[in-house]
């Protein structure tokens, strides 16, 4: 027997429209590409939006018709995320992190008809364009005086969009219709497209809305460090609209004294971001001893959160915690907001969950699997390869060949993980990026944050090397903060008792720079080619 | 362009995983029928609902199935929510004030297979029992001890469910199938049903989870005064779950006294009700000089929230919100809870927020509309039929005869509204003639109609007045025959055995004449004015 309710669509396009009805009067910030702030309401961008949907019907974009955008986060971008989206056409978030090379490649996979870019990037597109196959024209996001150089042989945003009504009737069609388009950056091959829907990415928008995720509200003032330009900026533009958030765009300036000037002007109360930025506003506090005044918590996620830094931001009052996702995952997995009862805990108790990865948010279901693929308990102990399943997780990679799921329909994300007793999540490792040691297992997680704690240690990394007896052992790879000049003993020592004995890495080296990927990870097999010949004394 | 993500429903079951996987420790507290407190954790729930579900299909319960369900708000009937719904069986929760006739109507035209009930409602089933047409077992909520004299002729459900399996592969299905059933207590003629789906109870769950509607998390601590038996007690028993909230479950004892004794017993700090349970916690307060300790906030609907209840409640740190709904709309559709920069206001300007109707909920799009049909403007001043559409709104009656929605597919409320500016929802009136009294519809017409039976009565016309402890009652306005002199309290008692008790009249009023509209209608809104401070004793 079938429900009798209506048969409503779940389009991104309600979530701007429940914005605009209900919190038109919301702030949307963007300190721009040039410097200067932009101010406007939710209701200034519902206008501003319908104008470039109907400039984008206008110049030809039909439904299903990707659209590629390099962009900072800004509100250019943010209005095409739903502009684009509401069309029934798909935009395409391009990481310029990728490179020329990678970047050309997903614009041709995604056969993107235009491309919007920001000034910034128009270095990038000039090297791209010779080899852009489908592009049929180029939008820089900017004014005439914004654009200078960049608007050569481009349109700009500005002219593009004048003129235009500033309602619009939106289409309405099936929910899982395309929305968004994003490529993993890839570790190995080439970078795999993942295609939302906007039934998953409303789905994940109610998700991570709730209290014990975000659980941001009216009021609150988030500022997201996470890039529109991958996995939607943790699809906080839409969370954001959907429970009546003021967003600050920070634009391209990321660097710890940048982002510390815009929480403070704008009375951030939170943010989100991986831990190589939280970091860098650490140092930034650390080196002025300067104080945050608004910010109360932090999302961090990307890769794990180091003890260290969780314990530097709580003495200036902000408590972080973990997010875990994947870009198959649209992206969200895991949020590790405490309950108000963990919240009051010590610091050191209630670490311990902050050092953990968070819960499911609903609709995200996890099972952990063995080397014989059974399923493992979620006892705290067993740890296996973590797979996923859910409305807002890919079922196959854009024109994929091969099969993205297991035989039963899972995803399995690379990581190893346990799953508590309580539900929290702890990746140990990833399931190709771990250290076999005289037939254990070790994590080189916890060596790195173990590392991390050191006060002369800005950044860290430990990847396996062949071991003439233990066929591999732990080499940690070590970034000296600015300053500091500790040795390889003296870190090796510091370590010990916070670790295994079986997880003391044999050796220390120090570099200039830690090679980060696209998101801010660090790149073991960047690091595993540096030190591929490393040989360890045995 | 279609989206590449997993083709996976969103089942309410996925919500009892989420909430057994995360918060298995939750308490869940009732105080039953017999008077005992009952505690389990939803993991104990978890496993009880599994039992269940394994009883019922060893039963022979299959999907589509039709369960009835006459209880008070009680982990048992919480279990059959899961439970039955989970099998992809229908929940059809009756509701016991329809009266006997009512009753048997709605059990008999949902087709209800199985009828389970609480031991206060033996002798309405008893009543019922030979008319009912498609029943074949009846159950007790209770076991032996607990269904004393009620045990007759049923089974008891701690014995259906004993030895049962404490764990049950979940089937999976379409997300638009149903999942529990009500009927409106009715305006005039039948009852009316509305069947739920899963796709808008999950939905349902997720919007009035957000920070800006109840906005509870894990901690708080939710006493639900508002009925399982009638609009699943707002899907407060889905959002609880999704949210990891504690639920109280007061079972019988509504009264002041009651709610007082378990508010301050298990330290709640939620509630939700009419405002005649409101007023009578008020009251008790009042009465007694005692405090709320750890109750903060609440929400009331049903019918509009009076400003002394606001300002009564503001006394004992109590903050009251408004919601609307409707049992077509799953039910809620406007809460009112208050930004935190509107929360403070100081209470004489906060109040004027507090006694709106609150705002939509996502995905449930309002419009108003005159009485040519055209749209309205969202001035804060246009008012005009109030019609919604959105996922979780009924699109038509169970074995419906006729077209539910307008012919562009719109509900239509029969409320008369002002929407603001700001998104806030005024409830006007209604254009449909009815009296909510005691958050119960009782219909003027019906009394009217038995009015008219009266040799003595020329004409009659009904209308609702306001009344201390219930809001409003129904007035019976009368002119009386040519040479005909009854009394008021004659006339009361000839209509007594033709109404439910509920729509007895409390008075009656003698005119010369009844404004009478185009149509030979009595005019509702002449009469209104005429009795505009009309006042009840209490």
């Amino acid at each position: 027997m079938m429900g009798l309710m209506m048969d409503r669509p779940l389009l991104t396009t309600d979530i701007l429209k429940h914005a605009v009805r209900n919190y038109a009067h919301v702030p949307i910030v963007t300190r721009t590409v040039e410097g200067a702030t932009h101010r406007y309401t939710i209701a200034d961008a519902g206008k501003r939006i319908a104008q470039l949907a109907n400039a984008l019907k206008k110049a030809g974009v039909k439904r299903g018709d990707r659209i590629g955008v390099i962009g900072w986060n800004t509100y250019r971008q943010f209005e095409m995320y739903y502009a684009v989206g509401g069309l029934g056409a798909v935009l395409h978030t391009v990481n310029p992190r990728l490179g020329p090379e990678n970047a050309t490649f997903v614009i041709n996979h995604a056969e993107d008809a235009y491309l919007f870019y920001d000034t910034t990037f128009a270095p990038l597109v000039g090297a791209m364009r010779p080899h852009l196959k489908t592009v049929k024209d180029f939008v820089v996001l900017a004014d005439e005086a914004g654009a200078g150089e960049a608007a050569k042989g481009a349109k700009l945003y500005e002219d593009f969009i004048a003129g235009e009504a500033e309602t619009i009737d939106w289409p309405e069609f099936d929910e899982n219709t395309a929305v968004t388009m994003c490529y993993t950056s890839g570790t190995t091959g080439d970078p795999k497209g993942v295609v939302y829907s906007h039934r998953a990415l409303v789905l994940q928008a109610f998700a991570s809305g709730l209290p014990s995720a975000l659980g941001l509200t009216e009021g609150d003032v988030f500022l997201p460090v996470v890039p529109m330009f991958h996995v939607n900026a943790w699809n906080t533009p839409y969370t954001c609209l959907l429970t009546g958030v003021t967003q600050i765009f920070p634009g391209p300036r990321l660097d710890g004294e940048g982002l510390y000037e815009l929480f403070e002007s704008e009375k951030v109360t939170y943010s989100a971001g991986v831990p190589t930025v939280w970091l860098g506003l650490l140092q930034y506090l650390e080196k002025t001893g300067k104080k945050l005044t608004t910010l109360k918590a932090g999302l961090c996620g990307g890769s794990a959160l180091p003890e260290s830094l969780i314990r530097g931001f709580e003495k200036y009052g902000v408590m972080l915690v973990q997010g875990w996702g994947m870009t198959e995952m649209a992206p969200v997995g895991t949020v590790g907001k405490l309950s108000p009862q963990l919240e009051k805990l010590p610091l050191d108790d209630r670490i311990q969950y902050q050092l953990l990865a968070g819960r499911p948010i609903p609709y995200v279901d996890m099972r952990i699997v063995g080397e014989d693929g059974a399923e493992l308990p979620h006892d705290g102990e067993s740890d296996g390869n973590l797979q996923v399943r859910g409305p807002s997780i890919v079922k196959e990679y854009y024109k994929a060949t091969e099969p993205t799921l297991t035989e039963d329909g899972w995803f399995d994300t690379g990581d190893v993980a346990i799953i508590h007793p309580n539900g929290f999540l702890q990746i140990t490792d990833r399931s190709k990026d771990v250290i076999k040691t005289g037939g254990e297992w070790v994590s080189s997680i916890d060596i790195e944050n173990a590392a991390m704690l050191h006060p002369g240690v800005a950044q860290a990394g430990v990847i396996g090397v062949h071991h003439p007896r233990w066929q591999e052992r732990p080499l940690l790879i070590v970034v000296k903060k600015e300053g500091a000049d500790p040795s390889a003993q003296e870190i090796i020592e510091f370590v010990k008792p916070k670790l295994d004995k079986i997880a003391w890495p044999d050796a220390v080296e120090f570099v200039e720079a830690i090679p980060l990927g696209a998101t801010g990870k660090v790149l073991k097999t960047e690091l595993r080619k540096m030190f591929k010949d490393y040989e360890l004394a045995s």
